[in-house]
């Protein structure tokens, strides 16, 4: 259970006093997530989701809040934080920095076809497309300058084949430069368990805290290593083609996109394979959840090192 | 039929390439409304409503649109104005000023009960809250000035008892001032077909085009003048006591508001008195939809200056 700091339906209704979205009904802790602390909330007025920031650095807050702003106020089914009567998104709750922000239908799914893919896709490149004229900067919190800090850090923990591979990547990775390739906001996250499904149509992005400004690419990379594997941590063909298809429709991909495809699958899954050592090694004092084993992402990593990954679309 | 702008499958098609919100699915022109062009718009990512505004006056429309943006990022269900791939609701339309908005579930009811008159007060009362950080600016456009113009232009069409009827009642409003009774952003218009309810609760409100400044307490007497009629137009107590009672709650009137009641409902009575004999005699070339019957609200008027229309909270 990913509750770090309590809230009582007492202290819950006094603080939505501070809102327009009518009186408590019912709240009940969320169980998936392990940065925050997280609820669901039932108001006379609908349903919301509640989190209270546990490490976020809080001047990093206002580019994924405004970000959601940004996006819903495109058309972009993703959560939209709620202003209070101050006209503010960011509010204390128990001494923690909170946002309350709409609850979006559906729910998400283990196993993607191919149609789910090409749904997702779609989404994607529109969020690029809303994206672009979001003003804020916040770059990349996991790119490579923290692929290098978190590096340093995991590195005594790793049995050698394990921290040459990590080397080898990194150095392939540093000779990367993408000068080309179109840059903006990435959520950066966009796991299965970050996409809402209704109805066989996505109706939810959420969880947008990994979010920040490094090449669009890279976003479709992330969600290619988890919606689209095989057996044996490959791009199961018809998944990958059609989620590249879908996007390539509403944002035609360059041919400096193409170009770069095969590495950007290699740091999208360098970046998970990093976070996951350094969560497995390194846990936060508190932390609830058990860490994500970092053995898959090595895994992919290593089939993307191995394998043509040729173009999809 | 409202359409005064018809708008084809493949135009719509071509314009919401400005937009992040997928492509076209369906089209549907929209049956009420008298003042715009409006159509249902479904695409690939959801439900919208679009307007080609006819009328108003262009320096008027960010009042409404921002409003509804502010509304709706503090948890109010109104329609959501969509920001193009330039991030601007207002766009242009077969040469007319259009907006994209999202479409809000539910239907409006006929004859609400009790129970939905309450749920409409509790919404009015948050509305008001959120709309108080709005730093929006319109004059009621509908209110005491206008009141003085339209009496002018159809005074010359009634006869006797009539004029003689909205001379006494605009000289009585002249009287009343209320400096000390609450204003902000109201909605100004929401009659039973502004309002969507779904499963018993309210879902949206719509058409934010009569929107302005005025006394939060003649959003309240609008509301009563069309929710809690009783057959002789005299205002039925239970439906009007569950109104003001869940207003209340959410935001406690003032013994200034409750003073001003009796007057402001008879305010609220003669405006729509006024607009409906000018609709009549005065009807804009190429209107398409046969006006209201202007005597409905005088009879609500009269029965207002008759009955003592006593506090009903």
């Amino acid at each position: 259970m990913s509750v770090y700091t309590p809230v009582t339906e007492a202290e819950l209704r006094d603080w939505l006093r501070r809102y327009s979205v009518g009186a408590l009904v019912a709240l009940e802790p969320v169980a998936a997530g392990i940065e925050n602390t997280n609820y669901f909330v039932l108001t006379t007025q609908g349903r919301y989701f509640l989190t209270l920031f546990e490490r976020l650095p809080a001047e990093e807050l206002p580019f994924y809040l405004e970000l959601m702003a940004h996006l819903a106020r495109h058309g972009i089914p993703c959560p939209a934080p709620i202003a209070d009567l101050s006209d503010r998104y960011l509010q204390t709750l128990n001494g923690k920095p909170a946002v309350l922000v709409t609850r979006l239908p559906g729910s998400s799914l283990d196993a993607p076809a191919a149609a789910h893919c090409a749904e997702l896709g779609a989404l994607l490149a529109r969020m690029h497309l809303a994206g672009r004229s979001y003003p804020g900067y916040l770059e990349n919190p996991r790119g490579p300058k923290w692929w290098r800090v978190a590096a340093k850090e995991v590195s005594p923990f790793l049995a050698e084949d394990k921290r040459f591979l990590l080397e080898d990547e990194l150095a392939f990775q540093a000779g990367q430069r993408f000068p080309d390739v179109p840059r903006g906001p990435v959520h950066a996250d966009l796991f299965r368990d970050n996409a809402l499904f209704e109805d066989g149509r996505i109706s939810g992005v959420i969880d947008f805290y990994f979010a920040g400004v490094d090449c669009l690419l890279y976003d479709i990379a992330v969600c290619a290593n988890d919606w689209c594997l095989d057996a044996g941590n490959g791009l199961e063909p018809q998944r990958a083609r059609a989620l590249l298809a879908a996007y390539h429709e509403a944002r035609p991909l360059t041919a400096d996109e193409r170009a770069a495809w095969p590495a950007m699958l290699r740091a999208a899954a360098l970046r998970f394979w990093l976070s996951r050592l350094y969560d497995y090694h390194l846990p936060r004092p508190g932390m609830l959840v058990h860490a994500h084993d970092p053995e898959h992402f090595r895994a992919v990593l290593e089939r993307r090192r191995g394998a043509a990954a040729p173009w999809m679309g």
